[in-house]
Parts: C-alpha cells; structure tokens; sequence
C-alpha cells in the first residue's frame, strides 16, 4: 500500500545461524545458547525489528538443523516481528516437509512467517540426506518448482527426477498467508537472480564478502528479466543479507571486528557470536 | 531411583492431534485452534500434569503434520511439563531430520522432550513422502534402527534399503538428554510389543477403543521378551493413550461424550475438541 503511494519502505532485521561458540569462540552449552537466542529474537520484537531469520546448518559449530522448530520458540514469545529461514537448504530437503513446517510457524505467528530458500553455501547436507553434488541445480530448480505448486494448490499433481511424484495428495495444514511469503536466496550466480526474476519471486542477496556495489548489475539482470517475463515491479522485491557489527560505542565494536576477523574470512560470520550476527534488510521497492 | 525402593512412580499427560474441528465438529481458524492448543499446555504445565503428547497427521482434518514446530511453541510458554510426539509417524519419516528436530526441542525445552516412534493408524503419510505400503513394517523396523543408531551416536555408519547409507557424518544438534528418551507406539500387533521387549525401549500403547485387559497379555510378552534379552526391569516401562473425557461437573462430561460418541467409532478421538482429549499415562513400574 505504502509503495503505491510512491513512498519507499524498507525493512530491518537480523539473521542468526545459532553459533555453538562465544565472543571468544568457545564452546558455549547448546540449550543455554538456543535459550539466549529466543531471548534475543524476544528483544528484537519489543525493540521494533521488522524481521528475524534463523540459517540452517548441519554441522557442529551451528545448532540450527531444525530453524522451524526454534522460530515456533520465537512465535509463542513475539507479537510484530517476521519469522523466516535464511536460508532453507532447499536442495537437500522435501519441499512437502518444509511447506508443512513453515505453514505450521505461520499459523503459530498468526501470519508472520516467511521462508528464504536457496542452494546453501555449505554442502554437508547433501551426503547428509543422500543427495549428489552433481546434482546441485537440478535438485533446486525441480524442488522449487514443487514448493511453489505446493504454495498455489492444496493438492498437489507433480512429478520431478529427485522426489516420489504426488497425484492429487493434500499437503496439511494451510498458512494464514497466500500467498505465503517465499525469498530466493542468491549468492552470486547471474542464473539465480535471472531465475528469481523469471518467476517472480523476491531476491535476498547474501553478501558474505566484499564491495556491495558489485552487485549492482546482477539486481538489474533480476528486474530486468522479471519485466520481461510480465511480472509487475512491485512484485520485485530486493533484500540484503550483510555482515553487521552491533556495539554499545565504536570502541566496543572495533574490537568485537577485530576478534570476529578471523573467522569471517571463512563465511562463518555467525561463529563471531552474538556481537556480530548477520543482519538483512528486506525492501518493497 | 523410586523404583529401587519398591515404588511406583506415575505420569499423567495429555495428548492432542490438534483437530481443525471445534467440539460440534464445525471447522475454526487453524490459527486460533493452534494458538488455543499451545495456551493449553501452558496450562497443563501450571497445573502440574506431567507430559503433552502432540501426533502426526497428513490430512485436512488435524493441523500437526509439524508437532516438532507445535512443542518449539510450547517449549517457550513451559518450564516443567515434559513434551513429546504421540505418535511420530516414523515410517515415513527421515530419522536423521526426526532427531535433528527433537534434540532442537529437548535443547530449547532445557532437556524436557521425548519421542513415540511408530508405525502410525493412518496411511496419508506413504504415498505422500513416496513409500509403499508394501514396505509397512520394514520401512519402520529399518528407520528405528537408524534412529536409535544417531541416539547413540554422533558420528553414524548406517546402510539399508530405504534410505541413503551414512558413513559417518555427524548428526547435530546434540540433545541435552543422553540417552534421548525415545518410545515405541503399539496398537495391538504382539509382535510389536516383542520388538520393544526385545529392544529394551519403553512402551507406549494406544488403546482407542475395546476393554484395557485384554492388553494384560500383550504387556506380560514384552516384559518376558526384554527380561529374555537381558534387559533391566526399570527400563521396562508401560505407558497408555486412552480416550478421556474431561469437564467441570459429571453431567457436562457425558454430555460431551455423547457429542464424540459418533466420532470415537472411526478412531477420530481428538475430533471431539477441547473437551475430550486423548489422555496418556506414563508408569516406571
């Protein structure tokens, strides 16, 4: 409503891969860490933070395998802010089992959940859920497809190389919103924000590293062929997933960088705990 | 520890299959309904029951094809009461993801969540996640297997017919409880009881209709299978999921069971609503 008054809005929020380790990257215990974790998400709604995203990871650094399951924790304490997944590993999982699971944080957040789906940047899963990597695109671009027929129709027909097909089946229950709210998660491959483009579907870039403005021509390919392919331009929503430094004053912060700069080099932003998470900004426009 | 001095120790919970149907079978708003379902258990935790069950269903009619997103919820509202899945339809299921999500659920509940594994009343699950019905039992005997395997063990070497072999990839998070407390749900296959005798694993058993002596028997063959392999008898522990109707005076309660009369024939218990819920009695004797 607000961008059909030719007004901008933007949204704020911060992302957490649920890091097993501390400031000082030690080992921290894993139920006090996921209990601080919903606090914080609890914080982050009473402070006016438009959204929170939990990553999926099946390694031992980071206690987050199952994000639905700690963002329902974060539904039962939040009234505002918007729960998502960043990212889904949608590759390696059942598009029925992660629509169920969304669809139920939906009806528990009485309508503020989302999901960001993309290949994942880390491949532990695929040997994990007896995937190939070889398979690494057909796997995604089939296992969007079946989400999005999963999102639009209550039974479902589909039929795809990776996953038993489905003849009608009823996928149970239903989220609040419809439709329900799906990111693309991209890194920095021209074809996945050519494809986001081509369906449709809102962007949200991760930028581990480097120059933000490189990026610049791969958001104009994604509207660009979202225009191409119909799609109105208010549909083509761009958000970015960024490292971020939160400090009481500059001094705090410097050294929190300074400590968190050995890990970052490596992706592992989360490992830097909980003084540098990952924030995401999420605009209409 | 109570049995060690002749005791018995008793728990008493509840278990719900979060019908999408109020008590005179009229659908209501799957978000209220779950809402309403997770300030329950915040009540039964304040009032002191023991345990809440939450089952598994892939049908229009009940909203928990997600109970591990539903107990995340009710983690966060909680502090005593333990919860569990009532049942996980594990046949169906990828064990390592059912353990993924129920040591999240055990780590945000600080160490309060369990499992009932079985094979399930209803069949919407199979041709949904792509198994035959052919498979029934081997499907199950095989995935326990795993699952008990990832119980035991961080790093898991695991092959069968069913699904992807593992070779020692990590299962993570880790649950807080070690061992992880993990049922088996039985209907009335007496090989089933003898599986759970011969395996040393708790017993949970569902009776939906018919007279409870007729299960003496059945109960009698596990405890003489696990005596058989070697099993302590304080492992050997029988619980019970039995219809209950629940209401402030005696008139009110038969009134209510008139109203379910007609659904309890088919095993439909928690389409009665709120007033009559499935009732499961945990015992350590």
């Amino acid at each position: 409503m607000i961008a059909e008054l030719g007004e901008t809005q933007m949204q704020i929020g911060i992302d957490s891969f649920a890091a097993a380790y501390d400031d000082a990257s030690l080992a921290v215990s894993a139920s006090d860490r996921l209990r601080n974790l919903v606090e914080q998400i609890e914080f982050a709604d009473q402070v006016g933070l438009d959204v929170f995203g939990i990553g999926e990871h099946h390694r031992r650094d980071y206690l987050d395998s199952a994000p639905a399951v700690i963002l329902g924790a974060a539904a039962a304490r939040t009234h505002r802010i918007r729960l998502t997944s960043a990212v889904t590993v949608l590759s390696s999982a059942d598009p029925v089992r992660v629509f169920q699971n969304f669809a139920t944080l939906d009806l528990l957040s009485q309508g503020r959940a989302e999901m960001v789906v993309g290949r994942g940047s880390f491949i532990d899963s695929f040997p994990l859920f007896g995937f190939k990597l070889e398979d690494y695109d057909s796997l995604f671009a089939e296992k969007l497809d079946l989400l999005l027929k999963i999102r639009e129709n209550e039974h479902v027909h589909w039929s795809g190389k990776h996953r038993a097909a489905l003849t009608g089946q009823g996928v149970y229950p239903r989220p609040v919103q419809n439709p329900f709210p799906i990111w693309l998660g991209v890194g920095g491959t021209p074809q996945s924000f050519a494809r986001a483009g081509a369906l449709g579907l809102p962007l949200m870039v991760a930028i581990i590293g480097g120059e933000t403005r490189r990026f610049r021509p791969l958001i104009d390919l994604y509207r660009e062929t979202g225009k191409r392919f119909g799609h109105s331009p208010d549909r083509m929503r761009v958000g970015v997933h960024a490292l971020g430094y939160v400090a009481r004053t500059t001094q705090e912060r410097v050294r929190s960088v300074m400590t968190c700069a050995c890990w970052s080099n490596g992706g592992d932003l989360s490992r830097c705990g909980n003084s540098a998470t990952g924030t995401s900004a999420h605009s209409t426009n």
